[in-house]
């Protein structure tokens, strides 16, 4: 990566934002398993488990940080709203919560109870709507209009939000620090739904260890990403889901990307790496079984990229790697049955 | 805890188990969460993860200590045996790979696949036998004669031994240290099986921070250890199980009390507390549910004390506490539908 693209977050921006979330969300362990590096023949594995943060996934480190930085530079906002009932919403809460705000979730009427459940858990305000796209933004548009307008409501967009991709983006610092330095691994390997995770996470890796490849692990059923950034060096628009898509296990990763995340992941990404929901199965079992984390299927894509051996010519021959398990929010009713293959 | 009774575990042989442990075996982390904090109103809930340790439970520990010392004091030793085919064995076989020994493990042929695939996978050296104990004891017996007597080989006892005892009480040295010295927490609870694990985590404690309580949680149905500790002070010999048990979703804690542990429990433990299968289930899905990592029925027994409104009297009114996850291998594909309760 040479220059810096205009608009795009910068790696002094990650880093003001670890100042602000430091202390407020986990420094997450990064754990290794003998049997993983034997049976993969890596010379290092290691796992960031952002499914041990507050709130089960990376999510919160986007929120606390827009919710600190927004709070000091725009203290007449006291509402803040999203229509993500997942794991962007429990984080969003999270952080209003700290710093003394309201949270107004749109919760579509289908959502899964364990999701309501959590999002009352931290007080979110809920208002229920018809599950349709058109639905959750109006209802999103009538919320912010009456609590007030600009000056005291703002949304808070899941992904496409430079103070969300510089808050995701201090994963990567903590890895580089945990790991001891920017020649201690050779790549990371990073799910990719919205894009915010990446573009937060390559933001601080090239930043600070530009010969680190930041690979992107994403659904074969929801391969936007991919196909976006395969497509040519000509697009800038990235492309939309292909029809009947997407259809994945790996529910956190069936956003789109905008195109201020392309813009990140065009330039300093290295590759995107599709995974079918077999691949994710089993690698849901695989780091269940040996590493004792529950993680969701959202952070399968990643495991199964490092330890099936059908990808292993997709490193780029790296030895030394570090894998991003984003989130733990699964339905333990399901996992047996629905997200784990047999053996 | 006054004066030393002969024979017992000391922690000066805890503390010279933990040189012998450092950077082999895992300082595993403890783990807290917020909403536990809100919902028991404790004011300090750790969660000490045994689970995430090598070969996923806390018996790495006491292996690796005992194999440690014997292969210094006794380098003439090149066999150790053990007819658990379980965590002890998987440990066993660990350590032995660690210090150039040979594992021969004693299985019963109704073994589990993945235990015997994991005890494979560190190359020990199986025996199958019928599933009986006397089968397995014989089979014991008949390994250790044929490796060349007492000299070449020797027994490892999964609880009834000083240095297995030792090594698991380290995990008491790293909570304190952890947590903050001895004045951070009111209290530690440790799930009881054979004893091994509560006699080296009461020996570490009492003998460093005497004011701390240590409590035991067994499952009712293995309920030896809780009806030998009440029965009051005469009793020195530890009682047997129940007619018809043991029966409990908790394999790893169906082992009795040995005369040498319940010498340490009686002298060293405040109480031990029961838990029902029920609640085992429930405290499974609320510690995958919230903390995010996976364990086996066995460590739901501390967690159920620590988190169920029905063992609130039981802590003495501690309100900073300590559990120990003492394992997380589990077969996943129970998990669902054996091992969790439905919401």
């Amino acid at each position: 990566m040479s220059g810096q693209p205009e608009g795009l977050v910068t790696l002094a921006d990650v880093q003001a934002a670890g100042e602000r979330v430091r202390g407020v969300v986990m420094e997450t362990p990064i754990l290794r398993s003998d049997v993983f590096e034997a049976s993969t023949g890596l010379a290092y594995l290691g796992w960031k488990c952002e499914n041990l943060q507050r709130t089960g996934a990376f999510k919160a480190r986007g929120a606390v940080n827009a919710l600190a930085a927004l709070s000091r530079s725009h203290p007449s906002l006291e509402v803040f709203v999203t229509h993500s009932s997942g794991n962007h919403g429990q984080a969003m809460a999270y952080a209003c919560n700290l710093n003394k705000k309201k949270a107004r979730v749109v919760v579509p009427s289908d959502a899964p109870a364990p999701k309501v459940a959590g999002l009352r858990r931290l007080n979110a305000d809920l208002t229920f709507c018809t599950p349709t796209q058109k639905a959750r933004e109006e209802t999103c548009a009538k919320l912010l209009a009456e609590s007030g307008g600009a000056d005291r409501a703002r949304l808070l967009h899941p992904y496409d939000d430079p103070l969300v991709i510089a808050g995701q983006g201090t994963i990567g610092l903590e890895i580089l620090a945990q790991v001891g330095g920017p020649s201690a691994i050779d790549a990371v390997i990073v799910p990719v739904g919205g894009g915010g995770l990446i573009s937060g996470v390559a933001t601080a890796i090239k930043g600070l260890a530009p010969n680190v490849k930041v690979f992107g692990a994403e659904p074969l059923n929801a391969d936007d990403a991919a196909r976006s950034f395969h497509a040519g060096s000509g697009t800038a628009t990235p492309l939309a889901h292909r029809p009947g898509m997407p259809d994945t296990i790996g529910d956190g990763l069936k956003a789109m990307l905008s195109p201020r995340t392309f813009a990140h992941i065009r330039t300093r990404v290295d590759d995107i790496i599709t995974v079918t929901e077999d691949q994710m199965k089993q690698a849901m079992r695989l780091v269940m079984d040996e590493l004792k984390v529950v993680i969701e299927p959202s952070a399968a894509v990643g495991a199964a990229v490092a330890l099936l051996p059908e990808f292993r010519d997709r490193l780029q021959g790296c030895k030394r790697v570090v894998v991003i398990l984003c989130g733990g929010n699964v339905d333990l009713d399901k996992l047996s049955s629905d997200y784990i293959s047999k053996l």
